[in-house]
């Protein structure tokens, strides 16, 4: 559904309005008054005749004409009573204000459940509650009291309304760029993240949406909706709730699900989403994008009237993957020709006085450093817009001219200009006229820095990154009926774990290179596999109770003959039945020893906030102690898959050290695409382990496999619609 | 030597002096003029006779009066003659803006070095050159033309005129906080940084010390005059040119020695330093220190009107590792009873709308939370002060009724109070109040977080953690003769690295856990001495021309007997003759088998800027592919040798992992501390390395220890002054 209704209201009924000038229900018909609301207002208040001079109406039945939106200011009890009224009345949406819900705990979570269902059954969509409201600044549509909101082109989407002020109140001081909308989405508990963002990528004048989220409901519909959404629009998130007090203080905030997984990261980049370290850097990196032209590389020149910002820019655009290239030598020719013989041309170039008599030199610099190929952007730092200021009046009309020049240079050369000036805060017209062309202006340089890696980082989404999955599932795609008869026999059988050999069999059918290994059931038949799949052979017990095989005693390798098989499967079978009696031993699987090679181990899991995730990580020390492992929410696609082994601070190892041959990547790669697969075609897998899988110079070696089913996680899947999208096929 | 007589100077000459008012010559007389310089001013140019109605001189020789100070407005190669001059007139110093040294390279060096040495001749000190200036603010003494510089008690020491420009101009906007001297350093070609440090210390008005350093051309002498001064003031530092291209920028800049050290870092802290990642943290956290009572513990309540910077606010301050604890239960009961019911009583605080209709709750509860004996400061972010922009003109009133206490209670329990605001923009008067009792206010969240934690810092620095090295050497202290003559023999023969039984004797005389191994010239010998240090034992090849020992076949390990031995030294003499067939061979060292344990490395070496540091990290994998190690500025004490173990990220492995028992880690502080007495004993070790040491569950064992001599090194030490302390024993 649309929320043209809700979000393009023409008609909106006040619940709860007031002649008391202290109470929420008087100022929000001030302020629609004041603002000028294009539509119509409708006081509802059963005690009152009229309020602010229009009449007041003792229930929305009574109300004449349509009603689209009902802003509710009464307490969190009397929701339900007047949910039903307004479907009846058939209005499409309610702002709801109070707080009283989920973010109390347990029994708020309750009540907010149930008004939730209410509005449901009454085909009403809520936003909030315990929200700050919502604003469509273009249509005086405001109904959260923060006035005078700059116009402009970025949607605000958060869960805080003191960081709507913040960011409302900022824009307003110092840029000409502003909101369009601006919605607190509250407790989220009926329309949700992912929603809004499907209405804001549609609106036409909508250019970025601004977030800021302490946590989502639900988190696999928000990435796939963001990735539909960043095809067309950017998204910029600053995340917050990411440490224990920050979650616990969200959590008695909003109500949200608490913290961050630590997928996340990895997920938003994938999804396109400039996400946002610093609350100060929320707003200007909107601004950048909503502003200027895109960066085609992360490649930027830095122009300099001192050396001390300059060596500052280029270390922190550095420390951020931002290149500062060589330029040509046409470049540095042209250059050359208008600076002085102490400039320094090499990027960043340094003019070194030579704007002092004339900062229109500015603009000859960028038209010359923007038309230079390897140059994609342009970072000026410094004191333009400050000579008028510093040094002589006149200086301030050569800035003013470098300014309508460098403008319409970037409308030419479709290359953004980011700058820095320590004069910003005294307002010089040259930068206003900047600003008119759309080149937002800083104080802080680290800020225009993040600008600069914003506008890189969204140009590469753009042009090459988009492709990387929509984070959707086929349930039950190529799903085998042998494999689901595995997981069948297993379940019925009581077993939640798949054992050694099953779990092994399901990754053969689904194409993973498995080895030979097979259950023997007895000697003579563990004698007949080892001959088949050739010595050494490695043993290992398999009883659905045995879990720590080796603990057990459960586990014999490099086997080298038919003497040491029979051995060892009597040994095995007597070890276990020594160290578990009751244990049903269906006998021994029998394996080929592996080769050399880099011990890894491949896992997936359930993600609270995001689904089924998969996990990567070099054996050994190395995932145990220095906890150095890779994260992708699932599916994942080849280039994820790769991208996951170079993240690893040990990927050199992969690669060969200490004279060993670098171990076969493209195996891991494939294996990883393998196990995403798997998990999509049996969505009853819980959790699965391949641990340890031993990579060799060719091909790889799955040494242990463990998988676990879960009926009920598979149930929460569906309930919580978390991972089983309506449009795929779906288990039965 | 005091530098008084320049930074308070009575009298300044201005060499150079102009009527034109485009030169500097002419500026810096109308500045000092403007300034009002409680001195005297003496223009010099032997082609004018006044300028700006004072009388102008030929030379600085006709000036009557005693001359303090000379600015030297004249371009580089006047400056031999004029500096001949100055000295003939007994000027103490001269600041040198002109441009042409070592910043264009390696003739303008040496030029600049001649310069120097013309000036040490004539007994005078130089600021710069290529430098901004010199400014003692109280005094009106004002060489820069930098104007309305904000008085107050900041020393500002930078490398860059711009960032002087930009601190300057953000702390006449934002603070009511100042500065008493900025110096430009330029080239720091004579006085360095370390020499303004140790006056900036003496100097009772200077409360902060705030630099901007692109490069240091005495790193140890810097740390040393840093921790000096650390124990009596703050410095605040911003290092610039990390990157490459920044690196490559600041050379370009000011000449200097390009680039910082992997062990810098590390020393700044040890040495008490608060270094500032952004720059534009620069200020506002030289401020807060200059301000503000030091907090005793890094733990903080937060104080707020809104969920989003509450949680905003406890996340960073989580990352920056200042504590949020949990408040006492009194506490909680006197903020319910002042709070509404849903306020969150927990840290951070959120007053739910507590304070809208009275604002000066805020100092009620800043009055509870700092009797809190858990609290150490406290910070309060949101809307304060604008209360009565926002809501009503009368709360503006009870914003300064809180702004007074607030100001009163932090001077009472001598504990910080920091506030973010977001309307500080508008300045309301409440948040001037606050400025007038040294209360800052900012409007980035994220920069009054990095205040709470520069106040933390530096307060655990004052009270526990400033005992931890002055970075001084005493060179020869605990030579021992024994030890001397190995280091005098392999001169004698020519060698410039020790061999390893020679290495591991000085290992063993030093004190260090070095195990029986000595060098066997014969069969017979190695016999002897395996069975006196006991069996499993290894032997190896000793040969000066044969450093990869194992490539020579010059290793055997766990040999179990007398026959054994004989074998190994037999083929081991053999395999090496044949590797090659010139070398000298001196024998077999013949070692007792380490037992299990962790492998891990110690080295010295000495770094460019900072002189002699030492290595630690785990062996194999970890230091070659993870790069996983700590490296510290020598000499260590015992604390900060063990501060190297807990800083590996893989550290866990020295407590035990897969069920290995936890190695002796008090053994590798020890063997730590032992190199750095190494290598403060003897002066002419260039480079040690004790790769691998076995770390046992109970002692270590040096498995091989190479030690490099280098005379060129000694003498460069001593030339370049960079380690021999004056007042320290030095070797002839």
């Amino acid at each position: 559904m649309s929320f043209d209704r809700i979000f393009k209201a023409e008609s909106v009924a006040i619940i709860g309005a007031s002649k008391d000038e202290t109470k929420r229900g008087y100022q929000a018909i001030k302020t629609l008054q004041e603002e000028k609301y294009e539509g119509r207002i409708y006081p509802v208040n059963p005690k009152e005749k009229s309020i602010l001079g229009l009449k007041c109406y003792r229930s929305v039945l009574e109300i004449p004409d349509e009603v689209d939106l009902a802003l509710i200011t009464t307490p969190a009890r009397t929701l339900k009573g007047i949910l039903k009224e307004l479907g009846e009345k058939g209005v499409a949406g309610a702002v709801v204000i109070a707080g009283g819900f989920g973010e109390l705990g347990e029994e708020g979570r309750r009540f907010e459940e149930e008004v939730v269902q209410v509005a449901r059954d009454n085909h009403i969509r809520i936003i909030g509650p315990n929200t700050s409201g919502m604003i469509n600044v273009h249509k005086g549509l405001n109904l959260v009291g923060l006035k005078n909101v700059p116009q402009g082109s970025i949607a605000l989407l958060t869960q805080s309304g003191n960081i709507a002020l913040t960011l409302i109140t900022e824009a307003g001081l110092k840029s000409q760029m502003g909101f369009n909308y601006y919605v607190g989405v509250g407790n989220e508990a009926d329309i949700r993240f992912h929603e809004y963002l499907e209405y804001f990528t549609a609106d036409p004048g909508t250019r970025v949406i601004l977030m800021y989220v302490e946590g989502l409901r639900e988190g696999r519909k928000f990435l796939q909706q963001a990735s539909r959404t960043t095809r067309v629009k950017p998204i910029v998130l600053f995340k917050s709730g990411r440490s224990a007090k920050g979650s616990k203080s969200a959590g008695s905030h909003t109500g949200a699900l608490a913290g961050i997984s630590e997928v996340a990261s990895s997920a938003f980049k994938r999804a396109g989403i400039i996400t946002v370290e610093h609350s100060d850097e929320m707003f200007p990196i909107a601004e950048s994008l909503a502003s200027l032209p895109l960066m085609q590389e992360k490649a930027i020149a830095i122009l300099a009237d001192g050396g001390g910002h300059a060596t500052i820019a280029a270390d922190y655009l550095t420390e951020l993957g931002i290149k500062i290239p060589e330029l040509e030598n046409e470049t540095r020719e042209k250059l050359a020709a208008i600076l002085p013989d102490n400039a320094s041309l090499a990027n960043p170039i340094d003019v070194a006085g030579g704007t002092d008599q004339n900062p229109a030199i500015f603009a000859d610099c960028a038209e010359i450093l923007l038309n230079d190929k390897n140059i994609h952007g342009l970072l000026v730092v410094g004191l333009f817009g400050g000579y008028g200021i510093r040094f002589a009046k006149k200086l301030a009309f050569m800035e003013e001219d470098a300014a309508h020049r460098m403008g319409k240079l970037v409308r030419k050369t479709r290359k953004p200009i980011v700058l820095h000036s320590l004069y910003n805060f005294a307002r010089p017209h040259s930068l206003d006229l900047l600003r008119y062309y759309n080149i937002p202006v800083y104080d802080s340089l680290e800020i225009a820095c993040k600008c600069v890696e914003a506008l890189s980082l969204y140009g590469a989404y753009m042009l090459r990154e988009h492709r990387e999955g929509n984070f959707q599932f086929n349930w039950g795609a190529n799903a085998l009926p042998r494999g689901q008869q595995i997981i069948d026999n297993a379940l019925a059988e009581g077993r939640k774990a798949l054992l050694e050999h099953e779990a092994k069999e399901l990754l053969r059918l689904q194409g993973a290179p498995v080895s030979l290994d097979r259950l023997a059931v007895n000697e003579e038949e563990a004698v007949k596999i080892a001959a088949e799949i050739g010595y050494e052979v490695a043993m290992k017990i398999v009883s659905p109770q045995i879990l720590h095989k080796s603990d057990a005693g459960g586990v014999m390798l490099r086997l080298k003959n038919e003497r040491e098989v029979r051995e060892a499967f009597r040994k095995i079978t007597k070890n276990a039945r020594e160290y578990m009696p009751d244990a049903e031993i269906k006998g021994c699987i029998v394996s080929r020893m592996s080769g050399e090679g880099v011990e890894v181990i491949i896992g997936t899991k359930i993600d609270d906030q995001f689904g089924p995730i998969v996990m990567f990580g070099l054996g050994g020390i190395l995932v145990e102690v220095v906890k150095d492992v890779s994260f992708r929410v699932l599916p994942v696609s080849r280039n994820v898959a790769a991208s996951m082994l170079g993240e690893l601070k040990s990927s050199a190892i992969l690669d060969g050290v200490r004279g060993r041959p670098p171990c076969d990547k493209e195996a891991i790669v494939r294996l990883i695409v393998k196990v995403s697969e798997l998990v999509e075609a049996y969505p009853l897998i819980h959790e699965l382990d391949l641990n340890p899988v031993i990579v060799h110079e060719d091909g790889l070696t799955i040494v242990d496999a463990r998988i676990i089913l879960s009926e009920e996680e598979m149930e929460k899947k569906k309930r919580l619609s978390l991972c089983l999208d309506e449009t795929a096929v779906c288990l039965d």
